[in-house]
């Protein structure tokens, strides 16, 4: 694998789910392959399980790792392609990937939507001059539309968890106090239209997803329904695609409370986390065995290895 | 040992320390015992001294070393139970200790006091509520009231540079600019009160400690006095504890001089770092054969790795 | 070698450009030689290449890496002696460096000048403090006047992509938007007067450097002429020696561009990075072939790894 920026980078999914489950089980096995390599972490924006998993995975590889705080350790990124830069920009991004990729043999990542501009945040701009560029494979640690780290573990997740073959995964919206982006929901989407599961999507009216990531899913604005019989609940914010990047007025009857898990198939309940309490989930679940998002955070550091370990292995 | 955060956690102090003077002669004698087991360093605070004596402490202990800042690299901590979080705050303490569990062997958090609240302060919640989620051994790198492996580290030092069985230290009161914490103080005291020394607080009325850290020792406000014959003076700024966190005007005379030390027995001045000069201690005492601090900060390294040792050999 | 702060503490820089070019060709060949040594990176400033590339020859070499942004993990440094420290300095630079040559076997500092006093930049005071203080070998991570990890690296790019043997390098002036330090262009010019190089140094009147760094150059305020027959154009802003620190009105002409190549002979241009594009440079500069400004940052890697190596072999 050169590339790991969504789904579509995966020619055999359930092959790499099932290498994420095995490194669960022998962490270490493969730290030949990552001896003398160098993986950069490149940050432009906070980040606590994407930054601790994915160092966690690259060591377990045997793998260095260098870790770069682009925002408050580099210099002002330049983005625009021909700028005078005769402002406050410092480096421009060609030279800065290109720079990366002479001292690392994999990079990785995360650049966060403005959610000002929606064609801008939807042609990945950043991410996609920074694969160009530097010249050396590239994960994805999140990027404007999507989170596919976060999804393999997620669906790594449910694969370890299920109990019957076929489950019913519903995401659903959840209410928040600020504008998010659409890169999770957008990436767990796409992963579940893929994946073998029976996948519905529930959001108030106004909150519905770029279609080209839910193809194959259910949509609906009925909470309740949705949740019927549901094996897995996926609870997530995010902001509207139009108006792009707004908070519509009300859906706090959207948060998710033990209530609501009555009419589902004892389900287990996910978060990506970080998690607003009490305004996306109540306490009540987050505190009960019905929450798995610890877990799932764990998780994280297999789907990061079994990527990383496909990276290594084309080097 | 699966929690170090007191004197209080060690059963043997003695051995402790020796076993900290020992790994001081063959450093790299347990690398087997950290290999492939990650240590998490989480600072909510600035660090120097604690940052890269457990960082190196860990390395020679062949341990892979994930370094955190919590308060710039990842998100705002809630810490209150029951929060509704619509304010500022990102995450709840809750997953954030319990997802870093996920990806350490061990984790050592440094969670500074607010210095407004006696109570919360005293209650150590941050500090408590890291090691109540996170589930795995976690170490102190300087919590609320205590600082205990700076305390070891001080041991250490005296062990290693006391010249008669039972000797005479003092910890004594120094003027500062700011209000500080009691850490530092509370924690030498309960260390010294359990060592085999003679100990001796003095400072000016007003700064008393909080007598559960201080019981056994001899207290005075006579600075004079108590510096008589000392071996080893520890000189440290704290705030009132009533008061609480106030500085009280004046004793600025009790900046430590090198006429001070005439009384003394040839006393070896310690300090923990960092220091205010000519306002804690006078440059001539710093720059003089009587000053150890740049010794006692390197002991640092041995105190981080007898207690990470204690803690690898009970994973 | 026990200090790399500038050519002078070179023995042997033709062995020393070799050994750089042999540890590209064989990066891992020394791994014992840095076996449970550590290097302590600290920076007081921004850093992106040096933080990355001194990172991956350490690493190359076997070696322990540490990295501290003392300027945000650690305390404000106070750097004047006999200073009370009553204000917002939190430790003294004497204690700082004496406490990080506990920790590390080599340490790295980058401390760029404040551009307002020449004196005190071209005393060098906080670097030389560091390495006064600290106890170990210290190599620069760029100082105040000079930044010779990078001039190293450019010698080594030129040595490797030289068409005969005594090729021509200019040294060209160009525009920038606000007032940058002397560093490396003094650096540039004191390495390459040692070099078997015909060098030559451009920039409009004002712009002269101090002329310690310059004996043996050819000086001229001649663009066009300067670059007659060029095989090296190394391309850099610095702000004025005197008066100090200040950007002169004008010169926006010296910008390098393409049609300014022409008389040269199929010149390489050659940059430090981070550069501002059409300001300094081009952009079908940057974008074409004569650019090697990539592969120059990609050989900070070899003169770093070349300089520890030496200081492994004398500790």
């Amino acid at each position: 694998m050169k590339l790991f920026s969504s789904v579509h980078d995966v020619t055999n999914i359930g092959e790499l789910v099932a290498e994420g489950l095995q490194l669960k089980q022998s962490p270490y096995a493969f730290q030949d392959l990552g001896k003398n390599k160098t993986i950069g972490l490149v940050f432009l924006n906070p980040s606590l399980r994407t930054r601790l998993s994915t160092q966690k995975a690259a060591l377990n590889l045997g793998m260095n790792v260098i870790v770069l705080n682009m925002d408050k350790e580099g210099w002002a990124l330049e983005l625009q392609d021909g700028a005078i830069m005769n402002g406050s920009t410092v480096e421009h991004i060609k030279e800065a990937a290109a720079v990366m990729g002479q001292y690392a043999d994999i990079i990785g990542i995360r650049s966060f939507p403005g959610l000002k501009d929606r064609d801008e945040d939807y042609s990945e701009s950043i991410f996609n001059k920074f694969v160009k560029y530097c010249g050396v494979p590239v994960v994805s640690l999140e990027s404007a539309t999507r989170h596919p780290l976060q999804s393999l573990a997620d669906l790594i997740t449910i694969e370890e968890l299920k109990t019957k073959p076929r489950p019913k995964v519903v995401l659903t919206w959840a209410p928040h106090v600020k504008p998010l982006p659409q890169a999770v929901p957008n990436s767990f989407a796409e992963w579940m239209c893929k994946a073998d599961v029976d996948f519905v999507i529930a959001h108030p009216k106004g909150y519905e997803l770029n279609a080209d990531f839910t193809e194959g899913a259910t949509i609906t604005n009925n909470q309740d329904e949705a949740l019927k019989d549901a094996d897995f609940i996926y609870v997530k914010n995010w902001s509207a695609y139009e108006p792009y990047g707004k908070v519509l007025p009300g859906n706090e009857d959207w948060m998710l409370t033990l209530d609501k898990l009555q009419p589902t198939n004892h389900a287990k309940v996910m978060h990506c986390l970080p998690v607003r309490r009490n305004v996306e989930l109540s306490d009540e679940i987050l505190d009960s065995d019905s929450s798995v998002v610890i877990h799932e955070a764990g998780n994280r550091v297999w789907a990061a290895q079994a990527v990383l370990k496909q990276m290594l292995q084309t080097l």
